[in-house]
């Protein structure tokens, strides 16, 4: 066994005291050195420079910074070498493995202390401010922070620009000194945009180096604390933090003790370990719900994706500028999508065909005049339209064993939510409900503040743990993204918080390379509810003026299900569009939703990921392959099989003249059996995939 | 009887379209024209120019301004005269007669309209901006509106400046030139100030002329919109509307059809007319409150003077920075006030005496760390400290037959209190609470939001709503000034919203004058909870070192549960120093706090004033006299009182020797037999003021 001495090295050179830990395999280092009393830390992967040395600390208002002048009092180093079991996950059992190293820093001037805590995974380095109960910093307004991530060179650079608002875009996938958010496209169906600036990013931000190794930069457990985005100096390849304000310039209120967000760094030389890294939810907190029993997996149906492609309405009643009008005066368009009938129709599908839930958009008070006004009171969160029974709805859909799912769009408006929450959960419970999808479409009330905001940030983790409260899960959509707090909350069971497959129903859509970054990004922080299955490509279906399309074959919906985790999964299509496939509608019938095992079999960020995972408390296996614009050839060794036993494979495929633009709907169904010892050969079609049942035989 | 056409006149002079109106006695005349399509309005009283030619208008963010371009489409008139009964107030019906004109202007270019709505009443002027609903006109943002007072010369004016955050001012009384907020002494006990200019000044603002006219400018209705401030030209004597901002700036948020508060111009050569008018509560819409058997005056006693006077303390623990530590963690400190014994102490003296409430202010945890620090989530609203048990006290109280009053300090954390309110108002009924002070100190989350803009209007207005909805009364203190909402509300049964008694504890206090100015401006918007009743007027009787005291007599004391009307008085010193003044204490005993009648038979802002008051539902009547820093000699004539009936009057007054600062705890009690034509001579010292009681004899 190695010893501490080999982890944990404290050496002085020349004007610098400097320390360095090594991950547990050893082959990330992390050196941390005092220049001059400023800190500065480097990162390392198998000896090889990957960061470079980059400033650390925080900048306070009205008060000196917390970023020079420091000397190390201490340091201490400790040990991690655990598991945790999460509720719902890609995997049964999460190994928690790291070395950490504590810095206890103190300005000489003031006699104020910062503490910086280094974890060394195996797959990356992760850092925080801890800001230690003291005489002289009790309150304080952080103003921003001068972490840097500063760059070997000029790496290939997955980004979106850094808005404090929205990050439903697709990804750019250049040089790093070609980062320019001014030369976007932005007529890309986002609503509000907020862009921090000409080199502003988000992270998770994913690279790769010349060298091949992958380079993957976030946070963990933001919590009490805005997004931190990032600005790119294109000349010299480096990052720096970019928190996003309130409505008044300032970043975050905190009170000592306190500890910021994690800054992350994941390297790897094989893109798998980046994509299947638990690190960002190792870094959160354990959970803080002791009765989990009611957190549950759920595939879904729903009212939605018909008023996405214009079949029917969030509003009863058309456009009416409501909001002095009654409900009993509007008058109904009669293409009103939550109406009892309808509702009924999908609680009828949905138990016929084995889902769990049926979610339900427009069943309240209030679309007629929602969006894009900045109005404070919207929807009420409880009353429904006269055409939507909730009392009908709901013994409905008990009586054929069907959860329902609420909605609450909030249209930004969250003082409004905030002051309407205890209502809106009381009326959940009241009628049975389970779980909310939560919406944020607009700009934030309290006005001036960004949906990436300390106070927004504090919002969703509000709403989660209220929610808790109740046993209630949420899935958020439109809130800032996730970073691990599933973990802690995990009825906080989804969030959307990226470009989602809606966008492929009215805009210009989800490119064939999206599914295949997400992995490396979005998904990092949790769970996503992108809502894949949808079979009927091309949206002049509905009409032959349209020209948008589902940038995917058939096969890659179902393959998404597997390739983009979540316990929440929606089989988003209408449920005539899959009465005429059931064949290929099999699948999401068959997928599990929570996973006992998982394996990243195959990953390359914009090009392709194959993944296939055991459903827990079952012998069943499923595999998710995706490509990009490209078709692409693969053969797969079964090895991940039990030994000894034999699998029906069950392999939905894209046709041989499938293609996401000309063909995306010809897909292949074969069914063959397997072990172990088997070799499955896969041709995926330019913006294709393939999915897999694997189900053991007797 | 008059016509119409004596009220209601048009005309064309040169270049400007006028129309004029007058009150139902003729005596207030009102005067609009469009001047180049800029509308204007003048307001005479007696024939004489009381406001001069002042512009009227709405500046909108991005959007051209409703100011100018202006043409009259139409014009319409309509008489009103009804009355109606306040649930609580100061007479059982309440008159409302006057004359209205309404005028539809459009600008002829972009085919926009706005609506001008006078009201003339016999002590004054009303107008609102009307915004119809229209085809060009939706959504908008107030910038400023342009609405002028212009004054006719340099009067006496009692002001206090415009602070966005707070009006717990003494009144300045000065000429209107000598306005300047820059010369104040803000060594004034205020924690928070916001002070919007060196010339900005709040409404209400009562002023008189060299000619005798009292002129008062405020507003009345003010929902869904900032509170108007007014910035001074000191040297044309001209004021301007000064809308309290946003954290970004704007003002107002709003949606045709909408309306603005009206802008109320009072007008008389009797003080009393304005001192006792209702204009304001006129203004306001009738109550939504359908059933109002459950609001109720109260009078009531409470752990909250002892914490100003330094006997006890809030917190638990001291200042121990707690937001991090548990309750259990923290060494009680001995001094806490809101202690289950105290608080039996309290109930057994509400009992004996035969007060309806008690109110414990330091009951619930948070106390260590609440103040200052622009903290979010500081009170729970519904956990006690561990030596108040809150069941054990409610359970006492009601054996005694004495309500509880809850408090719920926010500390100016509104985000944090919408959110907990529900449960706040949840503990409430739980433990039978009918009523909730509630504060708000401290600078307003959401941060960069003042006290007084709409965010807050809204906010102060929704807790009265809602705690409507659980059967509740608000008292809320730190609150924007009210503006006669507790019509439409009854249930916002009173506020703070000005400087009350307390700053005679523990700062400069206020000066003897400062209870003469109070109705002629903070209580014309409604009830004030002023907390009166202090006997033990000075503060080195509890800490010799101490010099402040309140700067009345004590018999000035009695005289306040008169002159300061409110359906909720408090007797706010200590039982202890009640029990040394048993014969005095009587009256606060004695006094109602719901009036079937009020005659103010003195008035003149700044000097003295004379109320006179028949309990209702009763055949008592009561009288308080008050005056300022000068001894004041004065004979009535009791001709309010009911011919043909006998009274016992009980005379407090003060002492041959009294004085507030030499010796302010002088008082007499006399009884005499009087009839409607009996005089009675009242000496009122420097300070001083006169109670009576008048009993019917059998």
């Amino acid at each position: 066994m190695k010893g501490f001495i080999t982890f944990f090295l404290t050496f002085v050179v020349i004007g610098a005291i400097a320390q360095t830990i090594q991950s547990p395999s050893g082959e990330v280092s992390l050196n941390f050195k005092l220049d001059n009393g400023n800190p500065v830390y480097s990162v390392s992967y198998k000896g090889k420079a990957v960061i470079k040395d980059s400033k650390l600390g925080v900048k306070l208002k009205d008060a000196e910074g917390l970023t020079s002048g420091f000397k190390i009092e201490s340091a201490k180093d400790r040990k991690e070498n655990s598991s945790w079991q999460p509720v719902l996950g890609e995997v049964a059992t999460i190994a928690n493995n790291y070395h950490e190293l504590a810095i206890m820093l103190v300005q000489e001037k003031g006699d104020r202390r910062l503490n910086l805590i280094f974890r060394v995974f195996d797959e990356g380095v992760a850092f925080r401010y801890d800001f230690p109960k003291q005489q002289n910093l009790n309150y304080f307004i952080v103003s921003e922070e001068v972490t840097q991530f500063n760059l070997t060179a000029d790496h290939k650079t997955f980004w979106i620009p850094g808005d404090f608002d929205s990050q439903e875009y697709v990804y750019n996938e250049t040089k790093f000194s070609q980062i320019d958010t001014d030369k976007l496209n932005l007529n890309n169906g986002i609503a509000l945009k907020s862009i921090g600036g000409k080199y502003a990013v988000q992270s998770p931000l994913q690279m790769k180096t010349d060298n091949g190794l992958y380079l993957n930069i976030f946070e963990a457990a933001t919590v009490n604390y805005p997004v931190m985005h990032l600005t790119a100096d294109v000349k010299n390849f480096g990052l720096t933090s970019l928190l996003v304000p309130n409505a008044i310039g300032d970043k975050a209120y905190l009170q000592t003790p306190c500890v910021s967000p994690w800054r992350t760094i994941m390297v790897s030389d094989d893109a798998r370990d980046i994509v299947g890294s638990k690190m960002i939810l190792n870094l959160n907190e354990p959970s803080k719900i002791d009765d989990t029993s009611w957190i549950k997996p759920m595939k879904y149906v729903g009212i939605w994706w018909e008023m996405h492609i214009g079949k029917s309405t969030w509003d009863y009643a058309g456009s009416q500028n409501a909001q002095n009008a009654a409900t009993k005066d509007l008058i109904p368009s009669g293409k009103h999508g939550a109406t009892t009938a309808n509702t009924k129709h999908y609680i009828d599908f949905a138990a016929k065909h084995g889902f769990d839930g049926v979610l339900v958009e427009g069943w309240n008070v209030g679309w007629e005049d929602w969006f894009g006004n900045w109005k404070e009171e919207v929807f009420d969160f409880v009353t429904p339209y006269p055409d939507f029974d909730i009392k009908a709805v709901t013994d409905y859909a008990k009586s054929k064993g069907v959860k329902m799912i609420m909605h609450h769009e909030t249209s930004g408006s969250v003082a409004n939510y905030e002051r309407r929450l205890d209502r809106a959960f009381e009326n959940m419970i009241q009628f049975g409900y389970p779980a909310v999808k939560s919406g944020y479409v607009g700009r934030i009330i309290p006005r001036g503040e960004f949906h990436d905001g300390q106070t927004m940030v504090n919002h969703f983790n509000f709403v989660a743990r209220r929610a808790a409260d109740y046993k209630l899960m949420v899935n958020s959509h439109e809130s800032s993204r996730p970073t691990g707090y599933s973990r802690t909350y995990p009825n906080y069971i989804a969030a959307e918080a990226a470009r989602g497959n809606e966008f492929n129903g009215w805009s210009s859509g989800n490119p064939p390379m999206h599914e295949t970054i997400l992995p490396f990004t979005r998904l990092l922080g949790g769970p996503m509810d992108y809502t894949p299955g949808i079979f009927e490509i091309k949206m002049n279906v509905y009409d032959p003026k349209k020209t948008e399309q589902v940038h995917t074959t058939l096969a890659k919906q179902l393959a998404l299900y597997v390739t983009m985790y979540s316990p929440l999964q929606m089989a988003a299509d209408l449920p005539e569009n899959y009465e005429k496939h059931l064949d290929a509608f099999q699948f999401i019938k068959d997928v599990a939703a929570d996973w006992q095992d998982s394996k990243y079999l195959e990953a390359e960020p914009g090009d392709y990921l194959t993944v296939v995972r055991k459903a827990k408390n079952s012998e069943k296996w499923f595999l998710g392959a995706i490509t990009d614009e490209n078709a692409r050839a693969t053969t797969l060794a079964l090895n991940f099989l039990p030994k000894g036993q034999k699998f029906k494979a069950i392999i939905y495929e894209d046709g041989k003249d499938a293609d996401w633009q000309k063909n995306p709907k010809s897909y292949n169904i074969r069914t063959i059996e397997v072990t172990w010892k088997s070799k499955i050969k896969l041709a995926l079609a330019p913006g294709g995939g393939a999915a897999i049942s694997f189900e053991p035989m007797k």
